[in-house]
Formats: structure tokens, C-alpha cells, sequence
């Protein structure tokens, strides 16, 4: 089974002219969800799925599928589903969802090109609004398409200036009204950039995911007293920007405790406040946003109770008031062992050097892991960057990576 | 000497008409430079300076002097001047500057009254933007009669809709063409509310201040990486917000010891900002403002060491970059001894509890400290409480502290 480099990056040098940004280093896009961009990238996806072949359609909130039903196979068998997304965040790179959309549409096209025997249709999927960049809710249309999300209350969704989901769809000619129902789909598999390091640095080609880390976010307050920074001497003080200050270390001595013995738990306080915010006034009060991950969602619990034990010391040392609000909790989802052993076996038969490896990056595929059996693979990402124009990925990294998703595609749809 | 204290409130009563605002609890009052409220308290001031048969005049600032030259007195001779300020901040309170310089009309009204015999005459002085709640430069009007700051470059500076001071004057009709220079007098005296709660501490109905503190302000930065917080693992983070927090726990702990030798050395970081800002990014760069104060400059030197050792700790410990810039440094100023001692006397002779301290705030009496022999009265505040409608001094103590503010200018003038 051949990929067809050339070809493959030559769709994704074109998506990358939709909505192009000016950089000094490397290639940006800014695609937002019913943009002209948008369009005129869901408009030449349109136009490659059908010069494969494929019939396509569209569902109420835009997520686009082509099937192909090979001639040999039974075509009402539940199909396995391979694809990504084509939106972007603002000035993001040229790979982050494209090269699993595209990568999708190539293995597809070299399974045709193939002598394999298929038993069931394969689907290629472009979901929309990924990244939540523009309607604020990430990874938007799969949940719809998992059945998670109502579709109504989908459409309804509105920008910063109001604009509904519904009416950017019909805008650019994406309000469809065909069904897509991954609680359908015999299996589903999507290509990714790794947005890390790990590929790299163990010199492999692909990572089989074997989780998606799960997501808390906190929001925590810390009040101490407002009160002149001249006049009030400092053991009269409840200053909450301190007291808050040993919480953020507290955070970090306990995730860094929790992480010797997975790597993959995470605490963060990212985004912060401190009012009134002004220089000769003693803080009041100080808000921080957590985001706390995990492939265990156990460990994700301790993480959040270790923060409430520094929180109550805090408060009976320092005299302030504190509380923790666990306001989001998503928990880990694991991919299947059926796509993960496809994926390793097709990885080895490509002889490309496999890693297997969890995402802390939230992606569609945690949607349709609840309700198919779910695969993710990675291809590497040149120093990590992502959601940036440096974002980079070598072509012959993009083909080789794809070359395994065919082989594992192929692998999934013969029986 | 007796000090009328009906005609005192009634003066700081309607003075509090001017500009009031709406306050559950409380009485408020917002007196921006060259805004109405302004205009009308500064005509009401100077109807009320000329009912008591002073003469009068404006500078190029807007500052206001009304002159008595007792008949007695050589006409030419340096005068003693008394005064405070009128303008407020944002919905501040009605004895923040009005107490002092009603206080010092009705000082020279009760000396009128009295058999006092003077040397020189007596100037009432109210100065311009104080504050520095439209101009964003507080003691403002002071620091030109001081001759610290060229006229020109005061009436240039503008507010945040680029009106600048000589356009707000100009409307209000205080754009006077007298000169009024602080280094022509024979000394300074002031008072003020205390805006702390050591004379209610003492049972002190007025603080003679020894001192007032100097202010050092810095900016520290400190820079890590900016990194995806999902898939960043711990040890591989450079943290500037966590970097940050130690540090601003070592600004405390270096602030505490020293207080353990002065407790007017003060530290806070009272300012922030965290960039990117994002819950699921790793905090690339924190920003602080600080604010040190002591009545000892090398003890404010030695406190900014010990930040730039922290940070040097910090950049070694974490990996970050660290810069601290001391961008304000205003020497703390000693009030002179001859005033000190008027006041103290003062205090006696009228049988008025008082008490040594230091104003850890700033006032207009630190910059003629400079130029002439100055010194500082403090009126107890309620709970230590200013800038806000819920500033209260009582009209007793209002009235006592004049009756100090009198006795210690009649004795200043005397000679």
C-alpha cells in the first residue's frame, strides 16, 4: 500500500493558503468556524473527497463525512471512521487538524489503490470547531456526533458579537442535514500532530496513544485584607497576593509529588487576578484558574484535595479566606486495545518506529472513545510547538505517519 | 487662643457639598483637579479666606494662598505658612485635606482673635492635586512651589482624555499669575488625618509626625517558557508564576526581619500581571510592582537587595530571568526639629495628649521639608480608615488638633 507524498502535501499546502497570516518563522493560518477561510477550506475538502470518489455529506452542524464502500464489502456495515478537523485557532499552524484530515483522505485513496479486501464502508471525517476558538467550546462537533451534545443547543452557540453557530453555518453553505452518528461507527481512528516532544526524543515515526488525559479546572479565591502598603505595618497584614503565592507552590510541590510517579499528571495555575491591582494597596484578594490533568482520574482527585489541605493551612496560618471551586471535570478516556493493537501491528508492518504514549492535549477522539472503539496516533511535531506558524511537522514524517493510519484502517475495515 | 469649633464643621461641612457622592454608610466626596466640584470648593475657600480679611492670590498651579499680615508684624518678613490641599480621590472622604486646610483658616482666625502678638505674617495655602487622581502625580502643586518641579511641565501634563492641567484651570478660572515659592518662607506646618490607628492606639488626640517615609518603587519580571500545561510535564517547566511566588514570599520574609528594627519598613507587591494569562498555559512572564518604605533610606536600600538577591536565587534555582528596576526613589524626609518642638509645646500648653510617630503616606509636607522648616500634625481617623466615604474623624478631634495646629503656628510666628 503506497501513500502518495506528493500528493498528500500538496492538499495540505493548499488548505494552508486558506486563511493565511503574515509570519516572520515558519506558516500560519487563522481558520475560525464559518469564516470565508472556513469555507474555502471545507469547499476544496468537498471537492478531493469527491475526486476520490467518495459521497459526501453534511450534518446539521457542519461535520463533514465521504464515504467509500468498497466494492466487495457489505455496504450497511457499520463503517470505520478515520478523520480530523480543518479549523484553527487565531494565527495557528498548518498541520494542527489538517494533517489528520488529510492524512485520513490519503489512506483512503491508497487503500483504493490496493488489493485489500475491506468488509465494511470507511467514512472520512472533518469535525467542526475543534478548537473552540470561535464559539469557546472545544472539540464542538464530535461531541455532537457522540451523541453528548444536543444539536439545538449546538446551533445556538453564539461568538463574541452574538453571531449563532447556525447562522455562520448557513452562511458559508454548512448547514447540512444529513445524520452522523458515531454511536454507528464500527471503530474510528484519527492522525494528529504530537504538539510535544516525546516522538523526537525517542526517534519514532508515530505514537500510539493509549489515553487522553483528563481535565479538571479549578477556580480558586484567596481574600485577605485591602489596606494602605504605607501605613500598615507588616504583622498587621492579611495580604492575599502571599498567602496565594505559597498556594501556587503548594500546587507545584504536590503535582511534582504526584508526577514521580506518573509523568503525566499536571498542575497549572495559569490565569490569575489580584485585586484591587494597585501598587500601594496590600492585595484583598487573588483568583487563580487551575487546570489539573491526569491519565488517572484518581490522581486528578488527590490533586484537587492536596490543593484544599494547603488552602486550610493557609487560611489558619495566614488568617485569609479560601475556597476552591472544582468547576469542570473531564474525566481520562482510554483508546482501545482493538485500535491499538492495529496500530501497532500496522506500525511495525510499515517498519516505522512506534512509541506508545498518552495526550494531554484534549482531541475529538476523546468524544468518540465513549461510544466506539477509538485510536489516536501522533506524528512528530518539530519542537513541539503547536497553535503557532512555527508549528512544523517534515513531509516525509506526515507520509510515513500516514502510511501506518492506512495500514491500520485497512486493518479495522477487513473484518 | 480659642478655636471656634461650629464655624471649623460648618466649613467642613459645606466644603463636603461639593462633589459628594452617594454612600451607604458614610459621607463621600470625588474633587477631581479642574472639575466643577474643584471650582466650587476652591471659590467657597476663597470666600471664605477673604470674610477673614486675607489677601488672596493664585499661582500659575492653581495653588491658593490667602495671606493675613498681623498689624504688628513686619510686612516684608518670611512668612509662616499652614495649609493642606481640596481635591480628593475617587470617592474618597470629606477630612482627607479639607481638615487641614479649613484647620489652618481657622488657626489664623483664632490667632486673630487672640491678644497674640506676631513677628510675620501667615499664609493659608491650598495646593493643587494632591492626589494625583486626575494627573497621575500626587503632591503635585507642592512640589512646584517647592521649586522641585518647572511650572511648565505641570500645566503639560494631561489626564487620561489628553486635557492637560493649564486647560482644566484655564476653565475653572485658577490659572493665577502670583508666584507663590516655598523656599521664601519662614516654615511650613500642616495637618492632616492620620489614615492609621496609632493615636487611637496611644489615646493621642494629635500625632506630631517625626517623619515621613520614603517610597522606592520597582518593577520586577520575571520570565519563564510558555508551554501547553496539558503536555508539559513538571519537570520540564519553567514556571514564571511559581518562580514568582517564592520571590514574592522572599520580598515578606525580608520585610519582616527588617521590621523586627522599624516598624515603618514596608514591602508589597501590590501590582501584577501574568502573561500569557491562559488557564491551559504555563505562565511565561509575571510582572510585579513594588512598593518600600521606610523612614530609613538605607534601610529601603537594603530591602531592594535582598529582592535582587531573591531574584538572583530564583534565576539560579529555576531557570528563569529575572529583572527588577527601581524606577522611584523618594528619600524619606525628616520634619525639622524647630517645628517639632513648637508642636510638642503646643500640645502641652493646650493639655492635648500627643504622640511621636511617622507617616508611612505621602504628603505635601514632604517636599517643602525640603526648602523650609516643615512640620506635620495627624488628627485621629475612626478606624484608620481613608480614601473612602467611611473616613471619620471626629468633630472634637477636628477641632483639638486645630486648636494644636493654632498654638504651634502662633509660636512659629512669634519670632
Amino acid at each position: 500500500m503506497e501513500i502518495d507524498a506528493t500528493r498528500l502535501r500538496e492538499d495540505l499546502e493548499t488548505n494552508a493558503t486558506f486563511g493565511t497570516v503574515d509570519a516572520d518563522v515558519g506558516r500560519g493560518r487563522t481558520v475560525l468556524t464559518g469564516s470565508d477561510a472556513d469555507r474555502c477550506a471545507r469547499e476544496y475538502l468537498v471537492g478531493r473527497l469527491e475526486d476520490a470518489g467518495l459521497d459526501v455529506r453534511v450534518d446539521a452542524v457542519g461535520n463533514v463525512v465521504g464515504r467509500w464502500t468498497p466494492p466487495d464489502c457489505d455496504p450497511d456495515a457499520p463503517p470505520v471512521a478515520v478523520g480530523s478537523h480543518l479549523d484553527s485557532v487565531p494565527r495557528g499552524g498548518i498541520f494542527d487538524g489538517p494533517l489528520g484530515t488529510y492524512g485520513a483522505l490519503e489512506a483512503v485513496r491508497a487503500i483504493q489503490a490496493s488489493d485489500a479486501s475491506l468488509a465494511r464502508p470507511l467514512d472520512v471525517v472533518c469535525f467542526t470547531e475543534e478548537e473552540g476558538a470561535r464559539f469557546g467550546v472545544g472539540t464542538l462537533g464530535s461531541s455532537v456526533a457522540a451523541g453528548h451534545r444536543d444539536t439545538e443547543e449546538a446551533l445556538a452557540l453564539t461568538d463574541d458579537d452574538g453571531v449563532t453557530l447556525r447562522e455562520c453555518l448557513e452562511r458559508i453553505g454548512f448547514d447540512g442535514d444529513a445524520e452522523v452518528d458515531a454511536r454507528e461507527w464500527d471503530a474510528w481512528m484519527e492522525l494528529h500532530i504530537e504538539q510535544g516532544m516525546r516522538l523526537t526524543a525517542a526517534e519514532a515515526g508515530v505514537g500510539l496513544v493509549e489515553s487522553i488525559t483528563g481535565i479538571t479546572n479549578c477556580e480558586v479565591t484567596v481574600t485577605g485584607e485591602a489596606d494602605h502598603a504605607g501605613s500598615t505595618p507588616m504583622f498587621e497584614r492579611t495580604d492575599a497576593l502571599a498567602a496565594a503565592s505559597e498556594f501556587v507552590l503548594d500546587l507545584e510541590r504536590a503535582a511534582e509529588e504526584l508526577a514521580t510517579r506518573s509523568e503525566a499528571v499536571v498542575g497549572t495555575a495559569g490565569e490569575g487576578r489580584i485585586e484591587p491591582n494597585a501598587r500601594n494597596i496590600v492585595p484583598e484578594r487573588v483568583r487563580y484558574h487551575l487546570d489539573i490533568r491526569d491519565v488517572d482520574h484518581a490522581a486528578m482527585d488527590r490533586l484537587v484535595e492536596r490543593c484544599r489541605t494547603s488552602l486550610a493551612r493557609i487560611e489558619r496560618t495566614r488568617g485569609v479566606e479560601a475556597s476552591l471551586t472544582r468547576y469542570r471535570d473531564t474525566p481520562p478516556n482510554e483508546m482501545s486495545e482493538r485500535c491499538l493493537t492495529a496500530a501497532d501491528a500496522a506500525a511495525t508492518a510499515r517498519g516505522v518506529e512506534s512509541v506508545r504514549l498518552y495526550s494531554a492535549a484534549m482531541h475529538d477522539t476523546a468524544n468518540l472513545a465513549a461510544v466506539t472503539d477509538a485510536g489516536l496516533l501522533f506524528a512528530p511535531s518539530v519542537d513541539g510547538v503547536s497553535h503557532s506558524p512555527r508549528e512544523w511537522t517534515d513531509w516525509d514524517d506526515c507520509a510515513r505517519a500516514s502510511g501506518v493510519l492506512a495500514e491500520t484502517v485497512r486493518s479495522l475495515a477487513s473484518a
